[in-house]
């Protein structure tokens, strides 16, 4: 059993910031197909290189004319000839040469052989049904700014704008070391009083969500070469490191130890619960961040935790999760003094379409219904306002943050 | 110029519906690592093969006891023997044999030699600080049910249950065919009056997104064996076909024509612009959507006629677009009878945190700011309820649905 008693305990958000203002680090970048690269995040900001359209295009199918043949009134039409005073024009197609006009399709008769045409009703101005050259993209306009995700839309800008490759962000780089003596891989015989590491595919998981390139090590045991030997390996091949660990009093867990004597230990615990056996350290330069080994903490503070450091390397601006009023349908019985408790929530509208926040049952199975059935956090205990139910307070939704609409 | 007057118009809504109700397939399935699982939707309900904890676990870092030393109050621990009548307990893990109840650290002394304990408080029940066998899991509890997206948790969950790989429904291959005389690829030289393909890449990135696996064809001119061809080739090789080009009457689209008479053709158009020019067609039983070419029009009419289908497809629950009442900045200067009019628009809180909804301008370059700035759709002519400016209105949200939460 070790001595804790200099053990330094932060509020989630203070140790998370501490740690967002101390690591250092070079932002990689890399150029890749735009066909790639849904969901990168660009590393600077990205101009066209064309104007869309590049000259006067039709925006209706129907025929293209000379404006001026309008000038005295409807002109007589049985005169003309296809090619030189109308010709057929399409939607999103560059007009006829010379011509500066297009007539909808549904206003003209067009003869059986295609060469003549009366009108039923004539445009009103130059340039009717047309779009100017440029209207839609110029030359130098910005398409896509620098620290912003690529979605769709901005892929097609991009090959709008004359752009077929991207430069993007690099992937950081996100070890998840599992640790624990008690811990076999899923799918392999499971003895008494063992449990399945279950937590690596779901972090890797939310990891490649948020943009970063996981890098899963093998279980390790509570022993400290081995528990040293990784630590050291995923800080030099990783941007950031997550042990499944912590930082328990557990009889065999040396990972702060080991942290404290290797690198720079920034925090061992959070103010918190589930999930308060998280730690915070620097090794090599890499963050290192040590969270409990229960799924219903590990969860989230891999969200609270993790997030933050990837948005950080990315360079997209860093979403603190939102807050939302709602009405507290329940009071805790027991309001702790010393940590606050964290507890999986549901908000969602009543018949009156105001927002009524419950927690989670946890009498049963908390872990098949609040992993993923949870869509807000509510905390209480220290430092949180009272409440008592039917009051109004606020409460912290879940990645990802969605609240259902109004009806 | 062909003759339209046959064409079938039709609300997107109804337009929608037919095609799915015309529309036979098989749903195949694959089994894949749960590794790589993530955003897949599972083809059955999936039990649990684990009881988890399988044992009595301690659920705190501290000392295992029996409860019954403490029948008769505090019991003299100076003869206790470690191993018999206490032992070191770790969080998650089974309790040594036979002993039934845990003692947080925080309560307790542990001599210089690990041999020796005193506690400061006592245990109030058998079973504190523990978790019983099957309290998180047992054998045969529903871990994800067939139609569920995997999201991280549950892959979890999975793992926790045993299960390594998972039985999930084919990605269906979505065919996109751009279409046009008018049209080069990205980063080709780009000829006056022609346009750039930019149509491919975003909706082959929605198509990923919305869990399909997309098929890019190269473009193909507007020439009727090329045409019927790659939609030929199209319907056999894909699940679903979008060919970018719709209905139009432009003089070289032959589209529709090919679809009527090789396949069945259900809609040439939709009640509706921008995007009007949206068919669709059942060919080899595969459906063919044709969706305009303007990118402002593509956009959504895939969000509202492809969407659907894959996630039909997928078997996952189909989604319609979320409306929110929202107070009405403007109120459109005409009111057109024929079509309904969708225009782009932004819905956000206002300083009294109501929601507020205004168009994006566009007078200049729409595209720029429409594609990807909206996040709602405002829609006003035949069959929607006029309102004026300062009028509580519906508007739909656009994918992927979000509002702002309130403060």
């Amino acid at each position: 059993m070790r001595d804790h008693s200099g053990y330094v305990e932060k509020t989630r958000h203070q140790a998370m910031q501490d740690v967002l203002d101390i690591w250092k680090f070079e932002r990689m970048t890399e150029t890749i197909p735009v066909t790639e690269a849904l969901g990168r995040v660009a590393a600077e900001d990205i101009l066209s290189k064309n104007t869309l359209p590049n000259k006067l295009t039709s925006n209706m199918d129907g025929i293209a004319v000379h404006f001026d043949a309008f000038k005295g009134g409807a002109p007589d039409t049985s005169t003309w000839v296809r090619g030189v005073d109308w010709q057929f024009c399409n939607t999103g197609i560059g007009m006829p040469e010379n011509f500066d006009t297009a007539i909808p399709i549904e206003w003209v008769h067009v003869s059986e052989d295609d060469q003549h045409v009366t009108l039923d009703r004539l445009p009103e101005r130059r340039g009717n049904a047309t779009t100017q050259a440029g209207a839609n993209l110029r030359v130098g306009d910005m398409l896509v700014r620098k620290g912003e995700p690529l979605t769709p839309a901005k892929l097609s800008l991009l090959n709008m704008g004359g752009h077929t490759d991207v430069c993007v962000v690099k992937r950081p780089i996100v070890a998840f070391i599992p640790t624990g003596n008690e811990l076999v891989d899923a799918g392999e015989p499971l003895p008494a009083g063992k449990n399945v590491e279950s937590n690596a595919v779901m972090l890797c998981a939310k990891f490649t969500l948020w943009g970063a390139e996981p890098l899963r090590f093998p279980i390790v045991k509570d022993d400290w070469d081995q528990l040293e030997k990784a630590l050291t390996e995923a800080s030099e091949k990783a941007d950031i490191v997550v042990i499944n660990a912590g930082s328990s009093k557990g009889s065999d867990d040396f990972t702060c130890e080991i942290l404290a004597e290797t690198g720079q230990m920034l925090h061992h615990m959070l103010s918190q619960g589930p999930g308060r056996h998280c730690s915070g350290a620097i090794l090599n330069g890499t963050p290192v961040i040590g969270i409990s080994g229960p799924p219903i903490g590990a969860e989230f503070t891999a969200d609270w935790m993790v997030k933050p450091l990837i948005d950080r390397y990315l360079g997209v601006s860093e979403e603190y999760p939102p807050m939302v009023y709602a009405r507290m349908e329940f009071a805790p019985e027991f309001w702790p003094e010393a940590v606050q408790v964290v507890r999986r929530g549901i908000v969602e509208r009543d018949a009156h379409d105001r927002l009524v926040a419950r927690i989670l049952p946890t009498d049963e199975r908390p872990m098949l219904r609040g992993l993923d059935e949870a869509n807000c956090f509510i905390t209480y205990g220290r430092g949180v306002q009272r409440w008592k139910a039917g009051d109004i307070h606020p409460v912290e939704l879940r990645w990802p943050y969605t609240i259902p609409p109004a009806r």
